[in-house]
C-alpha cells in the first residue's frame, strides 16, 4: 500500500471560474502548510480543526502564486480515510499548474487515474463495487445511467451481495460441521432438504442479478439503435431531427452518406447510441458498397432496427428488402418508419399484412418533425427497460457480472451435489467457490492486476 | 442593486472528478437548506457555523441526486459579501445539471457572466481595477500576465491611485479654501510653487503609469511577432520549431503556406503571438499575391520581425527585398534570420555592412533545430520587457489606459494652469475632473453600461 501523499486537479480540465487540487496523504496537511500563508497570521494549517476553511494564499518563498481557500479533513473522516487538502484556486491553466509543480516539489506525487478512490478502497471507505460506481457516476450522462451509479456507490449491491454471503456461509458451516464429525455415521447435522431450499433461493437472487445485467448493460452502455434502409429514406434527416442538431451529412443526392456515424440520445432517461447507415441500394459504386457492408454488420450489433420506408415508395422498397432485412432482424425490436407520410393524401392499406410479431410501425414526416415524439415512445417500448425504482439492484459492470456466472455456475453444482446426496466436502467446495466469486465483486479477492485495470480507467484527480 | 440569489457551476466545463456550484444571495443558505439533508441527523445548513464543511446529499423529494459537501460562508465574510454556499459534488455533466436545475426550482436565478465579481465589486470587496483583473487572473497563461494580474487584483494598482487621489484632494482643497476667501485679496493660502512641484510630482507618476501600458499591454495580449522572407526560406519550419508542433503546412513545393496562422508561445515567461505569413515572390498566381498583400499587412501589426533567408542565396535575397522590408520595419525590432547556416562552410561576409540600428543577425540552421535558443534570447531582448519585480505597477487595461490618458491632460491642464496664474476656480475644475478620470478606474464614477461591457466579458460561476 502507498505511503506516500498524491496532488491532482480534481474538476475538469482546462480554466474555469475556480479550480480544486486536492491533496492526499499522511503529509498533505504539513506538505500544504509549508506553501500556505494564512491571511491572519498564526492560522496555520497545523492546528487548523477538521471540516473547516481557511483563507490565504499560496506562496513559493516570497513569490505569490494565488489567493485560495484551503479545505482540511483529518483522517479517517475523508474521502481516502487519509488526510485530506482542498485547495481552492483561481481557475486559470496556469495557477493550476503552478500549485501542482509547488506541491510537488515539496514532497507531493501526481496521482494516477483513480488513485483517490483507490485509496478510499484500499482504506476500507467503500468495497470495490462501490468504488467502480464512483467512475459511473462521474460518467453518467442519463438519469437512468446516473440512477444505477448512484446506488450502487452508496452500496444497494454490496448490500445484497454481503446478505447472499451470509447465507452461503451458514450453510457452508452446517456442511462442515458435518464434516467435522464424519466418524460419526449416524450424524446428520444439516437437514438436506432445509440445505437445498436455502440454496434454491440463493440461486434465485444470483440468478436474478446476473439476469439484471442486460437491462444495466443497455442503461450504462445505451441501447443499440440502427437505421436502415434505401437511399434517400430520409435516415439522415431523422437521425438529425432525433440527435436535434447536424451530426450527419443530409442531402437530396442519392448515396450521399457512405460514413457509419455513431451518436448517442436521450429519450426519457434512456440513453439510445443511434447508428446511421449508408443506403441500400444495388450499386456498382466500391466505396458505396464498402458502407452497405458496414451497414449489415452494424445491423447485427442492434437491439432496436428502425427500417427506414419512403412512403410514397413503400410496397416496392418492402418487396425489394424484406428478404434482405426480416431475416436479420430476428430477436430484436424492428419498427418500420413509413417517412414523408406528409406527401401522401391516403396511408391506408401501406402495411404489409401479417407482420411478424416483433415489428411495429409507424407513419411519420421527418422533415415536417410530425409523429416524432410518437416514434421516441415506441423507441422506448421496445428498449424493453422495466421502470425502476431507486432501490433496485440492477448489474451494471461485466467484470459483476462474469463473477456472478461464475457464482451460478458453483451454486448450480451445490445443488446438484445435495440432490444427488454427495458427499459433504464436495459440497463445500463448490459453496466456498461461490463464496469467493461474490467476494471478488466487492474486492476482497482480487487480485493487484485486476484492480490495477479498474482504477486506471478512472479519470486523474478522483 | 441585485438581491436575488444566484447560482452557477463555477469549475471548468465538462466532467471532471469534481465539480463546484456556487450558490450567492439573501436566500443562498435556506434555499440549500430545502435540498440538502445532512448525513448526521438535525446538522441543518441554519445552524452550521460560517467557514465550515458539512457532509450529506442533495434531494429532489425521495430522489437522491448526489453525496455531496457543503462549504458554508456567511455574509459579509465571503467572495461576494453575501451569504455563500459551495456544493462540491461529483463531477459528471448530468449532476451538475440536476442540481442546477434544483436550485433555480427552489428560487435561485442562475448567475450571468462575471456576476459573482460584480457582486464583490458593488458590496465593496473589491474595487473595480481590482475586479477586472478577477478575468485577467482566471485567463492568465504566462507568468507574465499572472503576475501582472495577481498584482492587480491584490490592489497594487488601486493603492498607487488612491495615493494619487490624496494628493489631487489636497491641492484642490488648498485651491478652493483660497476661493473661498477670495474677497480677501491680499490672502493667499496656497503657495502657487508649493502647488505646482505637487501637480509636477503627480504628473510624473500618471505619466509613468500611462507609459507602462505597452509594456502591460504587451504582456497581456502577447508581443505580435512576423515572419517574413522569400518562400522557401524556412518560414514554417521556424514557427514549427518555435511552436514546438506542426500547426503551419510544411512543404517543399515553393509557396505552399497560404493562409496566415497564428498561434502565441512562451518564452520566458514572456507571450509572443506568431503570425506566420506566405512566402514573397514574384508570382502570378492570384491566390497567393493576396496571401502576400496580407503579408505586408501583417507588418504593420507586428513589433518584432524576423526576416527569413536563406544563407545559401543570402545576398541575391537581401539585393530584392530590402527595399520593400525595411522601409516597412522602421520602429521596429528587425531581426535577420540567416536560415540553413549548417549547410554552410563559411558563413563570413554574408551580413551587409552598415545595418541600421534596430537590426540584429543571427544564423540558425530550423531544421537541425541549430541555434533556436539564441534565438529566442534574441527575441526576449527584441521585446523590450523590462525585468519587473513583483510589486511594479504596470497597467494592462485598455480601460484603464485611457482614463489615465485623459487624468493626464488634465493635470497637465492644471500645470499650465498653474504657471500661468490661473484663477483658482478653473484650476480646481482641471484638478476635480482629473481626480474623475482617476476615480473611473476604480468604479466610483462609472457607469451600468460600462460595467456591463466589463463583466459581461467574464466567464460564467466569477
Amino acid at each position: 500500500m502507498n505511503q506516500d501523499t498524491i496532488c491532482a486537479v480534481s474538476t475538469a480540465p482546462g480554466a474555469g471560474g475556480i479550480a480544486v487540487i486536492r491533496v492526499s496523504g499522511p503529509e498533505a496537511i504539513t506538505i500544504c502548510n509549508t506553501i500556505f500563508v494564512p491571511r491572519t497570521a498564526g492560522k496555520d494549517l497545523l492546528s487548523q480543526k477538521a471540516y473547516t476553511l481557511r483563507y490565504g494564499s499560496i506562496r513559493r518563498g516570497e513569490e505569490l502564486i494565488d489567493d485560495v481557500l484551503i479545505a482540511l479533513f483529518r483522517a479517517p473522516h475523508s474521502f481516502t480515510g487519509e488526510d485530506t487538502i482542498e485547495i481552492t484556486c483561481h481557475g486559470s491553466v496556469y495557477i493550476q499548474q503552478q500549485i501542482m509543480q509547488l506541491l510537488i516539489e515539496n514532497g507531493c506525487r501526481s496521482a494516477l487515474p483513480g488513485e483517490y478512490t483507490q485509496r478510499a478502497f484500499m482504506n476500507g471507505k467503500m468495497d470495490l463495487s462501490q468504488a467502480e460506481a464512483v467512475a459511473d457516476l462521474i460518467a453518467s450522462t442519463s438519469a437512468g445511467q446516473h440512477r444505477l451509479a448512484l446506488n450502487q456507490m452508496r452500496g444497494g449491491f454490496s448490500n445484497e451481495l454481503k446478505n447472499l454471503r451470509e447465507q452461503l456461509l451458514h450453510i457452508t458451516s452446517l456442511m462442515e460441521l458435518e464434516l467435522d464429525f464424519s466418524d460419526h455415521e449416524e450424524l446428520e447435522f444439516a437437514d438436506r432438504s432445509e440445505l437445498s431450499a436455502l440454496a434454491a433461493h440463493i440461486e434465485t437472487v444470483i440468478s436474478h442479478l446476473a439476469n439484471s445485467f442486460s437491462v444495466g448493460n443497455a442503461i450504462k452502455n445505451g441501447i443499440p439503435v440502427a437505421i436502415i434502409g434505401e437511399t434517400n429514406a430520409g435516415k439522415s434527416t431523422l437521425l438529425n431531427v432525433l440527435l436535434n442538431e447536424e451530426k450527419a451529412i443530409v442531402s437530396d443526392i442519392h448515396g450521399t452518406t457512405r460514413d457509419v456515424i455513431e451518436d448517442t440520445i436521450n429519450i426519457q432517461g434512456i440513453t439510445f447510441r443511434f447508428i446511421d447507415t449508408a443506403g441500400i441500394r444495388e450499386t456498382h459504386d466500391a466505396i458505396e458498397s464498402i458502407g452497405i457492408e458496414r451497414t449489415f454488420q452494424k445491423l447485427d450489433q442492434a437491439n432496436i432496427v428502425l427500417w427506414m420506408i419512403d412512403a410514397a415508395d413503400a410496397s416496392q422498397q418492402i418487396a425489394q428488402l424484406s428478404e434482405k432485412i426480416l431475416p436479420r432482424c430476428e430477436g430484436k425490436q424492428l419498427i418500420l418508419v413509413f417517412n414523408k407520410a406528409d406527401l401522401l393524401a391516403d396511408t391506408s392499406g401501406l402495411i404489409p399484412a401479417d407482420l411478424p410479431e416483433n415489428i411495429q410501425t409507424i407513419f411519420i414526416s421527418a422533415k415536417q418533425k410530425e409523429n416524432i415524439n410518437e416514434l421516441q415512445d415506441l423507441l422506448i417500448q421496445a428498449a424493453h427497460i422495466p421502470s425502476l425504482s431507486q432501490n433496485d439492484i440492477i448489474v451494471t459492470n461485466i467484470r459483476h457480472y462474469e463473477a456472478l456466472t461464475h457464482a451460478l455456475d458453483s451454486i448450480h453444482r451445490v445443488q446438484e451435489g445435495l440432490s444427488s446426496n454427495l458427499s459433504g466436502d464436495f459440497v463445500s467446495q463448490d459453496l466456498r467457490e461461490c463464496i469467493f466469486h461474490l467476494s471478488d465483486i466487492v474486492g476482497e479477492v482480487t487480485t493487484d492486476q485486476v484492480l490495477g485495470n479498474i482504477f486506471e480507467r478512472f479519470c486523474i484527480g478522483k
